[in-house]
């Protein structure tokens, strides 16, 4: 198959206007060319692959029969969206997508008035688009509003709450449900499994065997057992498939192929003209029209660069992740202690439980897209003496923010939080970044949180985490180590003891996680310059923070500067103010972090820098906080310190 | 009806052990003495009460066939335990439930080993007996997990991802679904619906509808029609009712008789035989035996002190609650402003969106206990130009955490939150205390978040909030107003700005929301008693933070006591921190707020007294402070200010 052929259709169209007068012939065309537009791009870009080639009949179908924008459309999760922003005026920009000032991997309210909510995180299309129905009928308008979930989605609570409350409000709302069987990773959970059976025809077949086996206990059964078979199109109407959604209130419409465009635009335009809730329930395939990625649509997700003919990935030499690192080092102390169990919402890849199931499949848990459930699932295991790790993203924790409160720290149950993507994470952008989680974690007591330096800490850190009676989280970067040396064996480090990596005479550096190699090597070449001279400390644990190191060397007076890559607003520097409020000591604080705005997509090189928190823009800062240039910032006079 | 009967079984009764014995008709009757225990008791105390009332017969019968503590009771929420507490040696202290040293109104492990996991937030039960069912099968042990949800609580997202997976994994757990209709209000979404259908007989009456209908359909129809009613058993048995949970991997029991003893004797022995994961459903009657909350079940949620033969409450005169100023104001606006919507999560009287719902109905929604839906829903409504109002209590906005990062911050949308019960709440103890608001809130890019001194304040910062176009977060105590004058008109507040409320020479108070007033009554005795005379700000709002006055009175080596009723990590003081090392004012702060441990409970009034934030409490330590006891407090020289 070629991957060179002209676009005809596609290149006369820039809007849905566009293509809101073509037939099912030119629908179907067209939709061809926006998967061969999308291959070629994402092959030279990279970037959300799979989910895209799934959906692109459906959006092209959606934007044909709906009249966009004024109908809206909310995605959810948004990594679908790559056919929706080649159909709606941005086919010239897609290949700027996820890379820095270009279009965002996701739906973006800033980027079009046809993404009418920002998504990323799952499940969330269902009550947002409830919301927007019912601002639709205060207004009078007779607009429509479609929500499009995966059925990975589903798993999410969120998802259920809306579909709950959508099937009591009895709105005009039209749900479509984009069943792939994936979430990123194959899906589990009982839904999923129920949704197979719909798409295989197994309910419908189980209720006629039922209704048979029933019939034949009859008097005179026998004869009535072969009407069975007539009941075939009522019962499958009356009955099943998708029982479940209208007992929740929908009316079920489905399962539709996903990739014929006649049946889609037919289907569409019923559900258009119901008045209720209705539940359209779409089968894709995802990958579809890219062999590799029909094959494993978990590698191609979100692929690097490939060469489209060959579907090859370049591959570059980089030392270990630290998600590698991270299992390795799970299942190295898993091999000694049975206690251990690695738990994931949706994210076996991503962060490394796969490795850890594969070695110990019966104490890996997969749970789907729902992190509160995991949170309370290993607070379950905890109370009775297991050692469960909830490795979930930084920015996906924050779901389980209550239960992270009321159902672990409150009974003080030694859960251990592995957080992968902790801080800037890149082209996934402010939606994915992890800037909040030294904040919202330190503020829990019997809450312990730490950040490691480089791989090698990470393996400390997690043993650490593992041997303690309390709740520990260890929050670490998305992408490689630094190469460092690795310890022979795995031995914890001591929780809320910091470490002394260079002394000086003219100031304090408090680094912590990613920051502190660059910030050690800013401040030699600070000292090598003939500037002055820092002691240089790694933090290790934001909580509990180590005092007598910095009582140690803090004094009142001293130049201090703090790095974290985390929201300055009640992150590591403020706990370290904190610290220096309660030691009674006045120093001369400076933070650097991620301040107070949502941080953009970009590499995170360029984000870093953009950030002043790579070497370059940290030498700059001590300069600037050290050398005393700062207009006003003159040295205090000492006093003692209080006791 | 008399109450003052004797309880001569439950006399003999102290643990589960004593009663597994005893015949039905023993359980029957120590039921009723339990029930007329717990009646005498609450009368005397307050406390939940009409869930327990609804439970009684339930937790005899569990606590009789299951082996307890052995076998696992995971109690969903747990103010429906009394019974439990009564039965599990906690008789003869459930007089001091709630108060200060006494028992919790909740489970609690460190109460008791029949409490195995501890609730208050709702909708957790199912996903921890999951994850003790996995324990409780690596260690090859034969016990039993019995999870006990309300169908209020089914509408938790989370208890719907803890089905999914439980019909998943297949283990051997038992779900009972204690229905009745409510939550603390009436109950609301399509789960209930079902539920109600189930109770009913509806579902399976539609369902025999369907099936004569297709029936009469077919050749020679007419005929088989007539035996559409012979179908009854067996389909009823087939298809109905419980589909939706057999659908998601459960084997469905019920409804049955919750107040029957030997049908529940027999229903829980059936299930405890089963292998797989069952859901029992449960039908029971909120407030059962005790006339006036089986009719009100909504007032007699959690009485105060009553008289136990006529239902009579002792009223207190008092000022208007900060509930009730909040309701009103809505509404005042809501004259005004018909963008303006109200939304509860199931808690319509307790956020005052009751009131706001009697006077615009078609613009109050409760959507049930789902705190991320709420949220979605109004950042839906948000887009659509309306202004949500999503009143929810401190403590359980937390469960909304990602939403508003995620879908209201990242999009700048002007949703507000109105946060009643922040800070202590009193008898509910630490699952309620809305302890972390402050820090949680103020992290995110875009949200501005404020705390009223007062309930006239409270008006105004409503008002203030409504006219913004960010997210505003309004956070007030649980409780009477301090009756301060009302204004006439409600006036919105200046976001960002704080207020000067006394000027003195010797250093300065930063205070926020209740503690504020405290503050003010401190600093004057402090001046009046011929000590330091002090300045007092209330600071309004967190964020943004009023810098100018902050740099207008903190010179270096001013100094500062910042009071708020929050955790001190990363909370108000911190902030206050932060703005001074961002101003470089190094001046000498002491923070006074919650500490970093989990506060019991007891009275408002006893924990503020314990943590030092009441009047007196603060009186000392501005003393401390201000009047530079405290060792090593030496004044700072004085410096410039950057720039």
């Amino acid at each position: 198959m070629t991957y060179s052929r002209p676009t005809p259709l596609l290149d006369r169209v820039t809007w849905p206007r566009d293509f809101r007068n073509f037939s099912l012939e030119q629908l179907a065309q067209l939709s061809d060319e926006v998967r061969l537009f999308l291959i070629n791009t994402v092959a030279k870009t990279g970037g959300h692959f799979a989910s895209g080639l799934g959906t692109v009949e459906l959006t092209v179908a959606l934007h044909h029969v709906f009249d966009t924008p004024k109908d809206l459309i909310v995605w959810d999760v948004g990594h679908q969206t790559y056919p929706h922003k080649i159909l709606t005026g941005r086919k010239d920009r897609l290949a700027t997508i996820r890379q820095k000032g270009g279009l965002s991997g996701f739906t973006n309210r800033t980027e079009s008035e046809y993404d009418v909510f920002n998504a990323a995180h799952a499940s969330t299309a269902i009550s947002a688009a409830l919301g927007m129905a019912v601002a639709r009928d205060y207004k009078g308008e007779g607009s429509h509003v479609i929500a499009v979930i995966g059925d990975g989605a589903l798993t999410g609570g969120v998802a259920m709450e809306g579909l709950n409350q959508a099937g009591y409000l009895k709105r005009k709302l039209i749900v479509i449900l984009n069943d792939n069987d994936m979430s990123i990773s194959p899906n589990v959970g009982a839904i999923s499994g129920y949704l197979l059976r719909i798409a295989r025809g197994q309910i419908y077949n189980r209720v006629r065997a039922d209704v048979a086996a029933i019939l034949k206990k009859l008097p005179g059964g026998d004869r009535l057992a072969g009407f069975a078979e007539h009941l075939e199109d009522g019962l499958k109407k009356a009955l099943v498939p998708g029982t479940l959604f209208e007992e929740l209130g929908f009316e079920y419409m489905g399962p539709i192929d996903g990739h014929s465009i006649p049946v889609l635009v037919r289907t569409l335009k019923e559900a258009r003209a119901k008045e209720g809730p209705v539940l359209l329930h779409v089968r894709t395939v995802k990958g579809k029209g890219y062999e590799l990625a029909e094959k494993d649509p978990v590698f191609w997700h979100g692929p690097s660069p490939f060469k489209v003919e060959t579907g090859e990935i370049p591959k570059k030499s980089a030392p270990p992740s630290y998600t590698t690192t991270f299992a390795e080092t799970l299942i190295s102390l898993g091999e000694k202690d049975e206690r251990i169990v690695g738990i994931t919402a949706a994210m076996p890849e991503g962060t490394g439980i796969d490795l850890f199931a594969k070695r110990f499949p019966s104490r890996a848990f997969d749970v789907g897209i729902c992190e509160q459930h995991a949170v309370l699932f290993a607070a379950g295991m905890a109370t009775q003496g297991y050692k469960p790790v909830c490795a979930i993203y930084s920015t996906f924790l924050q779901r389980a923010y209550d239960q992270i409160m009321h159902d672990v720290c409150l009974m003080d149950l030694p859960v251990v939080f592995a957080l992968d993507r902790g801080g800037l994470v890149g082209a996934d952008g402010p939606t994915h970044h992890g800037a909040f989680d030294l904040t919202y974690l330190r503020v829990f007591p019997n809450m312990q949180v730490g950040a490691p330096k480089d791989e090698n800490e990470l393996r400390q850190m997690i043993a650490a985490a593992l041997e303690s009676s309390h709740p520990t989280a260890v929050r670490y970067p998305r992408g490689n180590g630094w190469g460092v040396a690795m310890d022979p064996e795995i031995r914890p480090l001591s929780i809320g003891k910091a470490e002394v990596l260079r002394i000086g005479k003219d100031g304090v550096v408090l680094a912590i996680g990613d920051p502190v190699i660059p910030s050690l090597r800013a401040a030699e070449k600070l000292a090598a310059s003939g500037g002055p001279s820092l002691t240089v400390i790694n933090a290790r644990w934001v909580k509990p923070m180590d005092r007598e190191v910095i009582a140690q060397f803090v004094k009142p007076a001293t130049k201090v500067v703090t790095v974290e890559e985390n929201a300055l607003a009640g992150g590591f520097g403020a706990a370290v103010l904190e610290v220096l409020e309660q030691l009674d000591i006045a120093a001369r604080v400076r933070r650097l972090g991620i301040p107070d705005r949502f941080v953009p997509h970009g590499t995170q090189a360029e984000l870093r820098h953009d950030l002043g928190l790579d070497e370059e823009g940290l030498l700059s800062s001590f300069r600037d906080h050290f050398e005393g240039k700062k207009a006003g910032v003159v040295p205090l006079a000492p006093v003692s310190r209080a006791s």
